[in-house]
């Protein structure tokens, strides 16, 4: 079950997505008003149980992806959380003790099949293809034996960076990865039920049909019950929150000479089990 | 006009402050839920003027301060902004040519009056006192000369920190930036109107009576007008998005010892215009 939100020609809707279209939910469920909702009242099985034995309402071609949740809580994002990705930084430390963590707003990401934004300000878009989790239930403080349970849905990630704006100052990557609509969010949740949903499945990145990033989950320096462990250490975690898991090794960055991304491209990321988050590149206007 | 958000026996509400206790004027605006809702309404003068001839419908002693903004937007923090503030850091670099920009939750703030939360990971608790500025008109690539135009309010934060958690993995402050209630904001929103409310006022933090930070925000390295410009840049601020405009040297980290703060300790914020934002430190339950 595929669970979007997308707009149509009568405006924003949530519901699921099928292969010949989409099944609009949302005039159903007025006590919810978008999909962060649905996930707050632990409801997506309610969605699938009226979508049932019903026929798209708006075929392919007659709506346009957005944000799975348009008005998620916290997005946090876990940085160079794969083996090779620390070497990446040829900065001569070892793997760090402690994840490193950072802050996305939801502005800063678009809907599957719409242009990532290029800004004027630099040419360097690059592009990082993640497993998101969107939690289900509230907690701090938990440990990674019961994790799992606090994650509703899954979904992707291109994790769109403005690479050199990544180190525009003395601390933290805030600006180089906030661009407004720099990366994507999508297409879709996928409810989350079972451990091998997440613990061991292949993420791959491709641009224009070429291999970037390939990598398994397995392989995370920082599982993502470790994560789930770490962060609400910290910080309430609440339904509707968000956690980018980390990019495998592969992007534009580490090539000599760098290949970032340009108008006309297109970038897949894709993950067993969730689907293909799919994308273009625009100059802003 | 002291605007504020309180809790009462009734619930939160929100309001005008006087000397002598709280105007309840939420029931009157059923439209706007919340602080924030006037704000992105551009609707503070409307309960200055429904506050007109009042007298107050909570007296002191019977409601208690929330942050200002319970709902905010995005929040802000730009790091390392006084000339000394650079070089405490000791690591032998110049002064960035750009700031840091981290972000804080929400959820990692309490009111005034209300007791920072130490918690047991680690007794590391350091007050940074700092001016907060509230946008109240959206914009992109803001020029600093219209910077102003976008702020709607000032107000206080004290922006605590579990300051070994700031290094506690390779990249990024996140993570000691946001414990839940680490930090506070308030005591209220002044309208921000005039020039002079933020170009040259002395800015104060006191420690059971002692100061210990105390510096003019024209000593910024990066003023509020840069901050501005800067940050949308990259990002369209958006009415109830928050800046915390950065805090002077003297946090208890600079000292030798460290003088972290333990329960029972009283930090007060202060600024010219402003008021005094105080809270009292408490370990987590």
């Amino acid at each position: 079950m595929r669970y979007a939100t997308v707009t149509t020609a009568e405006g924003p809707l949530y519901g699921i997505v099928t292969d010949d279209g989409f099944i609009a939910l949302s005039p159903d469920f007025p006590q919810w008003q978008t999909l962060t909702d649905v996930i707050r009242a632990g409801a997506l099985h309610d969605l699938a149980r009226a979508a049932t034995g019903r026929t798209v309402t708006h075929e392919n071609g007659t709506f346009t992806h957005d944000i799975p949740l348009p008005d998620p809580g916290k997005i946090l994002c876990v940085g160079v959380n794969f083996p090779d990705r620390n070497a990446e930084y040829k900065d001569g430390q070892d793997a760090p003790p402690n994840m490193s963590l950072f802050i996305r707003f939801a502005q800063s990401f678009t809907g599957h099949g719409q242009n990532l934004v290029r800004p004027p300000e630099t040419p360097q878009l690059d592009y990082e293809g993640e497993i998101a989790v969107v939690i289900g239930k509230p907690g701090r403080r938990i440990p990674q034996s019961d994790a799992y349970d606090h994650i509703a849905a899954i979904t992707l990630c291109n994790e769109g960076t403005l690479r050199d704006w990544v180190r525009h100052a003395k601390f933290n990557v805030t600006q180089g990865k906030n661009w407004d609509r720099s990366g994507a969010m999508g297409p879709w949740l996928i409810p989350f039920t079972h451990a091998a949903q997440l613990d061991d499945i292949r993420l791959t990145t491709h641009v224009n049909g070429e291999l970037r990033q390939d990598d398994r989950t397995s392989r995370m320096l920082f599982p993502i019950r470790r994560q789930i462990e770490y962060i609400s250490t910290f910080t309430t975690l609440h339904p509707g929150d968000i956690i980018v898991t980390g990019t495998p090794t592969g992007a534009g960055a580490r090539f000599d000479p760098p290949r970032f991304l340009e108008p006309g491209d297109e970038i897949q990321v894709s993950a067993e089990g969730i689907g293909t988050l799919i994308n273009g590149v625009e100059d802003e206007a």
